[in-house]
């Protein structure tokens, strides 16, 4: 008997006491290890999650989570040779296993760095601006996210054992939620290794991530409207556990990422001797035969005008006929085995359907040459592409064989092709080949509706496309419909779906306390100490400075059009000004406010503020006439003290009035503001 | 027999041909009118939205879309007399009917003007920034929403006839999605007459709203993965919708607002002689009575100090002695009837189980004293108050009694009361009596993951604070948990949930091509005749002027500090600057640099350019040293036209670069640029 795969339970290894069920070798159906979680104790690893877990997580900013992301991302890659040999095992070849194990540490890495770009170092989000409620500015209105107080149940498919479960659950550790991983079991020893150098590591808090290796029964029966269940998998065992009494009655948040039929359409306007023709065939090839064709996001529906069909078919022929099956280590294999024979099974039970109405031009279901390994005792399978008969038949639209299948089908014209896309009832993913940007428009606006992600490729992006079947951590993941209905990934859009928002209603000054950012018409604070002679430890938000009044003369304006050379007639042409009817006669350039604003608040010897490194959201409100006196106020708005550097960035709030007290210009100063002596990263 | 409530489907009224069931005044039990849809093509109501009602949207662009939504407001406010009376039916007060009618046709202008300031003039909405998916910038991604291509189904609870469809169809109108509304039949002839006036007004697309009177029954057989059912009322209900096949498996859109408990906490820092104590009283008793609690934001649950309960139930026990319950139109009654016999018999059944752990400290259930109508054939009942023996037991925290009924529950500190108040599991507004910032920090967010709204009150903001119970349309409205998991309104957001999310990946002129925004990257057009001399119907995106470049000299430098008294050492102090980790010499200024770089791209002579009104997204990126050449690129990114004036809003991207070509500056420009002549809003 094989090693029993253990669960990361409550900070312990588990392994069950039974038989277990054994796990076969894609390769060769030698046992690899057995699986069972039989005696594992679901209920507690939940309340671990919330009560250990949770309060860990919660004690960080997302910086410092961030920061830990970063360190785990680099030390799994440092590692990665063992994991690849693992990988094998799943039939996986080595450009298969690049996907899986590197596409999942880049994940990782991604969030590391985006979260510290993207989300302030904090715990808290603030959403969209300041909505004022009342005439006099006393009540306001703030959107917030906070971490949701649950644990994230993520249950994964077995064609990515490794992205699968890190792509889940980078978003959920930024968020601050904890996460319990549930690996297919078919796949679950390569899940498992990486989970166990994760543990080893001591990089995350405990409670942070646990494992559950085997059968999840019951897990569901224990969570509540703070928990949430991110699943992969096929739509049955989704709609299965969407009716499940606690996901219906507690609000249980969740999303399913299931069966979609992605299409990729050659666009109306290439013709065969376009180099997009050749980028077309050459995509269509490689996502049915990247992992087998086992990936949710691979093309299943290859849309091409009618009058291609038949040359689409005969290209495509030719480079399948190039593909190696075998086994991943023997020389000059491109393609490796499905997971399992199950697996195959499933596949050809597909094929049956699909046959109903299309027709195999490529391929043979129940044969095909081997290299490096037995037809026989591994589940290996050819590439197989059909033909549809009748493209209104439902089975290319319907049946989803989740391996190297693919259906070839014609369309009349644009309206037909988005109408045959929208036939999947919502997908992953479809990709449109085009070099026409109009084209491309109508097309991309038809499908958008249908699918979380539309790819457009032509010969000036095919160099850089990541691909029709390739997610990204940047990108939303997921479909509409059939495809599940959920959301991941997506930056920052994937930490905010494990978040709660919640309108927060107050006065300026419990908005300021509440987020963290100084909300206009909280208190001020004007002391003897100009605040850019303040290091990031002794800044606080309100702290303001006021400058000013300057008086700005017609003189000034005269010599700021001639010096800057911005002579735009309302700054220099008193006809032609009172002529604009915004202005109604000469009026100070915008700019030249803006920098006698700076010189009424800036303090000129070297201090703590390095820089300014940028302004945003410079709005002129009212026009400034010669003789006007400008006043300038500079608050601290925000303060972000970086991880890894010495400094951090300080948002000031800046607004100027002129004498009668109306405001002229509104804007926030970004600057680079030192850490304490002595304070480094 | 009094007349058929009609449903408007498929471009006609229909009029059931049974007799339908008849529907009772609140206030003396007299039959209103009578409802069924026992012979409605809800199937065909369906396909007509998603035919003639979807595509005619699908025509408009957002601000169209606003624009007919604000005449829509405005004609319904002019004649809402008429509604009132028969909101008068329903058991509702004037200020009851305010909340339901003002409120509802308030939400609608709301949704109108905000739509226009913050989504284009198109049909695509951007989300988020371009996102560089490859080294050279030739492969993007963009996230964009587009209005799904179903039908947005609206189940609305009794007690908010009005209010409760407007405010689901305003931002599915402006989503560009049709509404099939669907209101609870207890108070439907209030919806009726309003829907009947909207129909009658011809301001809206046909097919884009249609009503059904009566049973849904069968609604959901017929949706699929592009529609959705937004429901209001009670946690069973809901339960079972969202357990229906093709919510689970066709991935319907499904959205509940329902059971909610929620609490007002009188912050631990308040005594009884602060005014703020008075102000948790007065809230909690309006709470109680408006519309005779029966809203779903109402208090159930009010969490005060263990010391403080006695004077809490004191205090607000005057207070509730001076309601005056009875028929709306008789003279000094602040209190109607609920709005069916029905009704008041759900309340007193969850009275029964309140009592269980609480015992009844104002008002008799079974009594009440009624000013202008007769007790007995009305559906009176009177205010209840409560105090919970135990604040552990569960009865507080679960059942709502969903009328004039709230319990007062002590509470032991902090953690207890935010411990007390996430036992509701999930609710949709709590709010926090305090003067104390700091306090409110920690309370709120310990409120804020089981809470769609917290409001914060005290003496300066009460005079504004539009209170616990007021939904605002620019706040989202929903909660997690027990309330349903779901959001609605919260300004822009509720538009987005009737839009599909697409991330977009292709080259820049593909992504300026889909989002009709130039894209970095894109191409440009440089002619002969300058982009400011161009009106609003010549401009396009990519329309570029290049100028420069200007040696920016020392002498520069030096006078620009002296002249507008920006005299930071790193412009003016050699030895300093040198020192500057960041810039290691003198530079110029940032402000300088923008404004030279407006001299270099300004066009000096009146012509469609109206004014520069802002700037956004201003860097500074490589530091301008003396010597240094500038060269400035702006081109036209973004042409917003203006619906209701003769000039719209153009964002021009601009970017200096030294003689390296390295980029010293990015930002937008911000102007108004006229229509061509003749073209008026």
């Amino acid at each position: 008997m094989t090693r029993m795969l253990e669960s990361y339970a409550q900070g312990r290894w588990f392994a069950a006491s039974d038989e277990g069920t054994p796990l076969l070798s894609a390769i060769d159906g030698t046992e690899v290890a057995r699986i069972s979680s039989s005696g594992l104790d679901v209920a507690g690893m939940i309340d671990y999650a919330r009560t250990v877990g949770g309060p860990a997580l919660a004690a960080l900013t997302f910086h410092e989570r961030a920061g830990i992301l970063k360190q785990l991302g680099l030390t799994l890659m440092a590692g990665k040779d063992e994991f690849y040999e693992v990988s094998r095992l799943t039939g996986a070849t080595k450009r298969d296993s690049g996907v899986d194990i590197d596409g999942g540490f880049g994940t990782v890495l991604s969030y590391a760095s985006k979260a510290r770009r993207e989300l302030p170092n904090d715990t808290v989000y603030l959403d969209g601006e300041v909505e004022q409620l009342g005439k006099k500015a006393t009540f306001l209105g703030q959107h917030i996210y906070t971490s949701r107080q649950g644990v994230a149940v993520q249950i994964n498919a077995f064609n990515f054992p490794v992205w699968g479960f890190l792509e889940k659950l980078a978003p959920a550790f930024i968020a601050g939620v904890p996460s319990i991983i549930k690996p297919a079991s078919q796949t679950a020893y390569l899940t498992e290794v990486v989970v166990r150098r994760i543990i080893e590591s001591e990089l995350l808090p405990e409670g942070s991530i646990q494992l559950l290796s085997g059968s999840a029964r019951g897990v569901l029966d224990h969570l509540g409207g703070q928990d949430s269940v991110a699943f992969t998998g096929s739509a049955d065992t989704a709609a299965t556990l969407r009716s499940h009494p606690n996901v219906v009655g507690e609000g249980v948040r969740f999303t399913a990422e299931a069966d979609s039929l992605n299409a990729s359409v050659l666009g109306p306007d290439i013709a065969m001797a376009d180099p997009e023709f050749d980028l077309f065939i050459k995509q269509l090839v490689t996502e049915m035969t990247v992992k087998a064709g086992q990936k949710c996001t691979a093309i299943r529906r290859a849309l091409v005008p009618q009058a291609l069909v038949g040359a689409v078919i005969e290209s495509a022929t030719q480079r399948l006929a190039q593909v190696v099956v075998g086994d991943p280590d023997a020389e000059g294999v491109t393609m490796g085995a499905l997971a399992s024979f199950e697996q195959r099974d499933e596949v050809l039970k597909s094929l049956r359907g699909l046959t109903k109405s299309a027709e195999i031009v490529f391929g043979d279901p129940e044969s095909v040459d081997v290299v490096g390994a037995s037809a026989a005792s591994g589940s290996f399978m050819s590439p197989i592409l059909l033909r549809a008969g009748d493209k209104s038949a439902t089975e290319p639209h319907e049946i989803e064989a989740f391996g190297p299948v693919s259906t070839v089908i014609g369309y009349d014209d644009t309206a037909d092709l988005i109408d045959l896309a929208a036939r999947g009832k919502g997908s992953l993913v479809a990709s449109l080949v085009t070099k026409d940007s109009v084209i491309a428009r109508e097309i991309v606006l038809g499908l958008a509706p249908y699918h979380g992600r539309v790819l457009v490729l032509n010969s000036e992006d095919a160099r850089e496309s990541t691909g029709h079947g390739s997610p990204l951590p940047v990108l939303v993941h997921g479909g509409p419909g059939r495809a599940g209905g959920g959301e991941e990934l997506g930056g920052m859009r994937g930490v905010l779906h494990h978040m709660q928002r919640t309108a927060i209603q107050g006065t300026p000054n419990v908005l300021t306390a509440v987020g963290n950012k100084w909300v206009t018409g909280s208190d001020r604070t004007t002391g003897d100490v100009h605040p850019f002679r303040k290091d990031l430890g002794e800044l606080k938000l309100g702290d303001t400075i006021v400058g000013g009044p300057r008086q700005v003369t017609r003189a000034d304006i005269d010599h700021f059009a001639e010096f800057t050379g911005d002579t735009f007639y309302a700054h220099t042409d008193p006809e032609a000004a009172a002529a604009n009817p915004l202005f109604g006669g000469i009026v100070a350039h915008g700019y030249l406010v803006v920098s006698l604003a700076a010189g009424l608040f800036v303090d000129p010897d070297p201090g703590p503020v390095l820089a300014n490194f940028g302004v945003d959201s410079l709005r002129f409100l009212t026009p400034v006439k010669a003789e006007d006196s400008l006043t300038v106020t500079l608050t601290a708005k925000l303060i972000t003290p970086r991880q890894s550097a010495d400094y951090g960035e300080v948002r000031w709030d800046a607004v100027v009035v002129n004498q009668n007290d109306e405001p002229v210009a509104t804007y926030d100063v970004l600057t680079l503001v030192a850490k304490p002596e002595g304070v480094q990263a």
